[in-house]
């Protein structure tokens, strides 16, 4: 993985050259090599030998603490010692004013590693990294750099037990209680947050949620909508001024733990607020804002979870290789038949098992490729020159980064059992796990369909189909660079995928009926999803130099991604085309 | 799922039709409602309600014996006690002399139950019908009727842990001992078998293994391939020719359970024979015809996996369903917005949530479908007037039968997830585990790679392509009827549809190698399984009649199948004629 990490890094995307800028001047080729080496050593050291252990020792609550293994508490403890947390922050406050896609490609180790014993600190990271954003000075100094520093864990507590997907329904209320208090507008809290990654822990010794949730009108009835959303710290322990814990408890209370399929090291939790009196919060932002505030770091969090994706199936996909490399079992099949007193071969040698190998590897180096090109265009929107761009791009590309590598991914790690055989359906092999970790990624951070929704039914109309425009003239640049090499084939191809995917597009909308379009927005996701790899693996190939094992197996890979993945988009942009109507319109008796 | 049996079963496939038969005369349509409704109430009373406790409640060994839950000792005797373990078996030995098509419609109330808690009774009718067929008379009154009677479980032992896909290189060494044995020629045993299920528990007094080894050569060498292979009856505990328990423990020894992903409530093991002194196992059939008898039951016992995955699909197809008319989550996107005050509105009123139902449902029914047709055809074989048809068209129906309910109704599975969104993530639905034990269906009973060799490599070429001609004429037969109906576009499509497998299969096979017809069987087997449910769907829907909700439903999942599923066939077509070589040709090196 690192080879392919760093050739996607330095090679193809050309990182050392964000070292000109001057928010990375600081920086060189080999600092960011030291990074990632840091992080590829904590996390062989600390997260991988402990998955297994995350898993089957799930969080228990004992009606008092919540227990994680001791592990957990080590490894997340190394991770908050290498300062990754402030990856990105300013040298000022204790950062290391590192671009989007360094700190993301670190990051990448450890949710190879464990991605769920990784949660807690993608959490945090995410979270004071809002408040650097959102939040006042003393917000900042008291909440955020204790976050950075690794002494106290955050939360993003949006969904609801009747508000998931349906943001606009959030329930909880807070009332203002004190306007004055110097961390913050004062409110009281009341109401239930559900799915609360890294909700309850004993990692640290506080736990800074960030909560959303509305201040009633004049009226005292709560505003209908995302508009009255607004966002609030909540720490678990209240602290003063100077960050001091006060030894009060606020009154934020673990109503139960989740249990799930996967992804069980990390917690996740019911949190009831304001049964003992109103949960104290200060408000960050300004009242009505607090959904803009909490999506101020949405393409990073989509990217983190397409990344997590990415590892997952990376992870699957090397452990596969290697047992079928060892693996004898049966004999290649020839016209002579089959010697059966000839030894066994390694199942690599079986054609269908190479195929399984090389779909695993289309799906997650491409992955990675996508998630790395997001991850720099969140570099160019922060420090490069054309801002517009990198917004347009990052606009129709983040429903992308977010959805594709969660279902691909997904078909990746079933791959890799299928390779193990009867061995991968065990627990003594860890393909079975990240095949359960996996599933989670098509439900958090914006299910597969509301992605959808958000592609089709937004960014690729957006600014007069502007933003689609902007992504197409990339890929064009791709095709023209490929059309005169032995790539010209793929070029082709690609060209032929770009413009059915740009008709299909206009065919969705052309009655202007948001019904009519959207009813198939999964499957037009899904072709856009697999043009936008077809164009990064022909961008990958044409990086690509000389004649090593490395260079072969990146060119058969996209070989494969063009002959066997690429033509899947007929059937599914053939329904988005003629806005067939059958699932819009089926009555729900008749399922 | 009761409705949709019963018109498959009797308005379909005309199942009443086979009491004209001689076997049959004593049954009516009434007897064979009367198993069906027994079935039905059984897995609901017995199996159902035990279904997770059965997989939390994992079977362990305490180094003595291997316990598992009171419910699965309770739920597998009232299973023998309802006579469905001799369900086909002759009257004279106790049996109910059913079709196959109506045992198999019974089993899969169990299947849907609890598949894990159904594994033991399934695993000893074969055993036992194997046991009729190939035994001798005493084989068959001491072990098969003690099976059939429940009182005695059985097992398969074939997988060796080096020799799984490849039985030709079964170690396992079977040495003459006494030839004049009543119990038949009496062998001793030596070797290992690995995935053993329902190798070991306490629900019997004792257990029957048939277990493959091999009889060496008179060089004392083992017979490569699968032509030394010979089969063999193993008791866990010997027994004399009244078929009492002699107290005489035989040399089979647990060498340890698997613990695995799914499937938890079924015991999966590690055998050792041998090791004490030598197993004693009696011969069955004729030495060196192992294999040949083990396969015997092979049609029944694919159908009965795959009937097992369709079940799985349907239970999460139907849990799916009731959450999603209960949950209210957001509200439609129309052209003048949303309406953020109006109530949420239950999730099925989604288009896209309706596409994952109705995509479920296309494929579970379908695969339902499908598993009938064959079970049928599997009565057409032993009592039919043709039974040369009925051969052909099992040939090569029968790996479709066993893989594509494995992949598509694993899907389905992973849609019933994603209809519940975080709720189907958590043990407290049962969908994620529906998922689990999906998992284990691609790789027993023949990988999915096995299934795809045996159809490209074998079914569909042998005879000259007489098989593939069989189906293709009663695929013809469809669509002249469906020509003269609303369903002519479908009609129209099936036919490109069974002209583009033709010609692919033509194409695979036009050099003559195998290495290169076979490095796409995968692809191949995919777009023959589609192609076969397209046709399954459009016989179907032309015998559906009437304006109801269930025939509404059927009529839009018939058209649902060629709208989204059918297209896909030419990107999975398009490797196969062209003999794609990427696969076959990458070095290991270059992975």
């Amino acid at each position: 993985m690192r080879e392919t990490l760093d050739f996607l890094l330095f090679d193809w995307l050309q990182a050392a050259n964000l070292t000109k800028r001057e928010r990375f001047a600081e920086h060189s080729a080999e600092t960011f090599t030291a990074v990632l080496d840091t992080c590829e050593r904590i996390a062989r050291d600390k997260f991988a030998p402990f998955n297994r252990l995350a898993d089957t020792q799930e969080p228990n609550f004992d009606g008092e603490r919540v227990h994680l293994p001791q592990a957990t508490h080590d490894a997340t403890k190394a991770y908050a010692e290498s300062g990754m947390l402030a990856a990105a922050q300013d040298y000022d406050v204790g950062g290391m004013q590192l671009p989007c896609v360094i700190e993301m490609a670190g990051n990448a180790f450890f949710s190879k590693a464990s991605v769920a014993m990784g949660g807690y600190a993608m959490l945090t990271s995410g979270n004071a990294s809002l408040l650097m954003a959102h939040g006042t000075p003393l917000q900042r100094e008291v909440f955020a750099r204790n976050e950075f520093a690794g002494r106290w864990f955050g939360t993003m507590c949006l969904s609801e037990p009747q508000a998931g997907s349906s943001l606009s329904d959030v329930a909880t209320r807070a009332e203002l209680d004190d306007e004055t208090d110097p961390l913050g507008p004062r409110y009281r809290l009341k109401g239930h947050k559900m799915w609360i990654s890294a909700g309850e822990h004993e990692i640290t010794e506080n736990i800074i949620h960030l909560v959303l949730a509305k201040v009633p009108g004049p009226d005292g009835k709560l505003i209908p909508g995302t508009r009255g959303i607004s966002l609030f710290i909540v720490p678990k322990w209240l602290v003063n001024e100077q960050a001091q814990l006060t030894g009060e408890r606020n009154d934020v209370v673990l109503a139960g733990l989740n249990h799930k399929l996967g992804y069980r090291g990390t917690t996740n939790c019911l949190l009831n607020f304001g049964e003992r009196g109103g949960t104290i919060g200060y408000l960050v932002g300004k009242v009505g804002e607090g959904l803009r505030c909490m999506f101020h770091m949405m393409n990073e969090a989509r990217i983190g979870v397409g990344l997590g994706a990415v590892m997952l199936g990376y992870a699957g996909y090397e452990a596969s290789l290697e047992y079928a490399k060892q693996r004898p079992q049966g004999r290649p099949m020839t016209a002579a038949g089959k010697d059966s007193s000839s030894p066994q071969r390694p199942i690599i040698e079986h054609a269908d098992v190479r195929r399984m190998l090389l779909a695993q590897k289309s799906y997650v180096e491409g992955g990675l490729a996508l998630e790395l090109y997001c991850a720099r265009l969140v570099d160019e929107l922060a420090t490069g020159d054309d801002k517009t761009q990198a917004q347009a791009l990052l606009d129709v590309l983040i429903p992308i980064a977010k959805s594709w590598p969660s279902e691909w991914c997904l078909e990746a790690n079933s791959l890799a059992i299928q390779v193990l055989g009867g061995y991968g359906y065990t627990r003594d092999f860890p393909v079975e796990q990240y095949w359960r970790d996996q599933r989670l990624n098509m439900i958090h951070e914006g299910t597969h369909g509301i992605q959808a929704l958000d592609l089709l039914g937004r960014k690729v109309v957006q600014q007069g189909g502007g933003s689609l425009a902007a992504l197409a003239a990339r890929v064009q640049l791709t095709i023209e660079r490929a059309i005169q090499t032995d790539w010209a084939q793929q070029a082709n191809q690609l060209a032929a995928a770009l413009a059915q995917v740009g008709g299909a597009t206009k065919k969705a909308w052309s009655t202007g009926q948001p019904e009519d379009a959207l009813a198939n927005a999964v499957p037009y996701m899904q072709a856009f999803g697999h043009t936008v790899l077809a164009w990064l693996w022909l961008d990958v190939a044409l990086a690509v130099e000389g004649d090593s094992d490395f260079a072969h197996g990146k060119r058969a890979a996209a070989r494969y991604f063009f002959a066997y993945e690429l033509p899947k988009i007929g059937a599914w942009l053939d329904v988005v085309s003629r806005r067939e109507p059958l699932c819009r319109d089926i009555k729900a008796e008749y399922l």
